[in-house]
């Protein structure tokens, strides 16, 4: 075996050593009460599918896609999202019975193209609510995102939620065409605000507009930004997109999740994917989101199965991050170190310590080379060796 | 989108739905208490390899691994097992602190051939004792695999127990070379007796050998066949591979399962994989062995850091299939259908409802086109729809 390669992994994969593994453990469990109680199925789709199918209709760059060719010639890809594969069997199977609450727990796979950078393969928890097209349907994945992530222990967090649609309207009723729109939507999707102004200050647009164009940024904050939106623009689509965060807003009040919420309509999640509200949760010690979601209404057109969808996705590493060792019960193992002739006494001990609910590690001595070394990793060390002493001995 | 394409999977794929998905839940949570409260920590290892490291450490055929190039040229296979990429780990950051326990939930692929054939991704629950030599070591991880199996619900299995060596020792002793012996062997990792009769009848061996090499095939049943197997090896290496059967079967007394053990000499489970005890479960329901294990003391070698290990591995879905629907539980959602107006009530009856552990589906019945068709889903539907009636009317 080639020495270089020996312990290597590719580019991005990572172990995940059983500290973290049962922290992940303990906080996907505590998402997947939550989610469950809520009514939502847990479902799980292959790692493979078609590049023609979900692969194409996941709106992943193309270049971030793990790609291989199977035996007759079809390009197969590791699955870059599983909102796209749990359309495509909603679409194939589960319409019937509509609206649908599906929910996943798996990897996801995105080709990194630099060392040190992100993962390429990683966890999402999320929720998705097929076939529901009303605000109430909005309101409960995004009430349902926060009490999940309550339950997982994270306390310092907001909800930042937005309209594409109000921001397509107010593009277009002021730049006129799509192309034009499009560069102003890419600055926003960067978060790139400095960029969005000194390109709105070169636009051959009126005083006026420039400075409509300008405020957008300043929408965000509490719901009185609503009401403000709602006068900027001008259209009557534009104004219905604000009037449904307003709606959204009254029955996340309802829920009696407000304080995790702030409106921002300079959101824009993905290029491509939501059609209405969506929206960011972002941490106080994490840089990126670390969960987001929205409606995508057109997604299961792409399966021939027009239906409205709304959902939102969390993703476990940075969650972990976020809650920075809260949420999580550590349960050491105690160890009984045995010699064979006392082999009976250490399972007998050990059974009734197991069935107590304790972790123990039963050890015969003969297998261990460095006891010192071993030992150290338990709580407790119960030692069983040599010959037991006879009852009545000292 | 290509019609043909639609809604198809690549061969050997599948979709879990919920029913499944809870199923394989709840039995992968029993598996995980036992082998959590023996002391072993679950971890996990990337989906992605070197081909170079584990792809060719692991012993899988080349025609079974799924391959992909990283943008530097290199081939990548998806995981074919695990136990491998966890010798990777073990042997690159563990050895410190052996014997180590750890223990795995994973899924692993394996390209397949034809259409309707086996699944080519399918999830392993595992558990590895790296570090531990003795007969100790490989009665805990049999002894922890029927505790597991019994916590899952199954009821009616056995475990085959067999030693590698003695059936290498007694071929080579009267094949007289490892080539010969690769063909004995290769009937009885077959599993087809008939063949190796025939072949045995044809071989130029007296008649004194041939009977002995078919007097192995009888070397099945309880641990009075062990004695039958001391007796009809020759060479020591033989009989004292057989004689740590007989100190296995002990301790597996001491254990108290022995009702779910049978010695099987005739078993070879894997061609180069195991080098002293193995075994495999057999459930009586299911056509192939639900799960295997054994002494794998040479892999650790491939990284370069020659240690024992010996574990087991149970495939998930086999073993559902050996359930037949027994060790779960079904937990089916209350749904509460209610109108905007009674918002407030419903949500507050349904926060009640799931702090009281209840799985409840809270839907605006404007979100709903056939009402029929979805509340038939539900174990019971609570309607609230319309206006409240207040205090005191009828």
């Amino acid at each position: 075996m080639a020495k270089l390669f020996m312990f290597e992994k590719p580019l991005g994969m990572r172990d995940t050593l059983p500290a973290l593994y049962e922290r992940k453990k303990q906080v996907r469990e505590k998402l997947a009460a939550e989610i469950e109680g809520w009514g939502y199925q847990y479902m799980a789709t292959p790692t493979l599918e078609y590049y023609e199918t979900v692969g194409d209709a996941s709106s992943i760059l193309d270049q971030q896609l793990f790609k291989l060719l199977d035996k007759e010639g079809h390009t197969l890809v590791l699955r870059p999202d599983v909102t796209t594969p749990i359309a495509r069997v909603a679409a194939s199977k589960l319409l019937n019975r509509i609206p649908l609450r599906l929910a996943y727990e798996a990897n996801v796979f995105r080709a990194q193209q630099n060392e040190g950078g992100r993962p390429s393969e990683f966890e999402q928890v999320g929720a998705e609510l097929i076939g529901d097209g009303t605000i109430s349907g909005d309101a409960e994945v995004i009430a349902l995102m926060i009490h999940a992530l309550k339950r997982a222990g994270l306390s310092s967090f907001k909800v930042a939620i937005g309209h594409i649609g109000y921001v397509n309207s107010l593009f277009l009723e002021i730049v006129g065409n799509e192309e034009r729109a499009n560069v102003l939507r890419r600055f926003l999707y960067e978060k790139d605000y400095v960029g969005y102004r000194n390109h709105v200050k070169k636009l051959g647009l009126s005083s006026i507009d420039k400075q409509r164009l300008l405020q957008l940024l300043s929408l965000r904050g509490n719901e009185m930004k609503i009401v403000e939106a709602i006068d900027l623009v001008e259209n009557e689509t534009g104004k219905e997109a604000a009037r449904e965060l307003q709606r959204l807003w009254a029955i996340l009040e309802s829920y009696g999740v407000t304080n995790e919420i702030k409106v921002d309509f300079n959101l824009v999640s993905h290029m491509s994917y939501y059609t209405g509200i969506l929206f960011e949760v972002f941490a106080e010690n994490v840089g990126f989101h670390i969960g987001n979601g929205g409606r995508y209404d057109q997604l299961l057109e792409k399966f021939e199965r027009p239906t409205p969808a709304t959902g939102f996705g969390i993703q476990l590493d940075r969650l972990i991050e976020a809650l920075n060792g809260k949420g999580y019960e550590s349960r050491p193992a105690i160890c009984i170190l045995f010699s064979q002739e006392r082999l009976e006494e250490a399972l007998s001990m050990a059974k009734q310590k197991r069935q107590e609910g304790e972790r123990v590690v039963l050890q015969d001595v003969a297998g261990v080379q460095n006891i010192d070394g071993f030992t150290t990793t338990f709580e407790e060390v119960i030692y069983l060796i040599g010959k037991a002493k006879k009852e009545g001995e000292k």
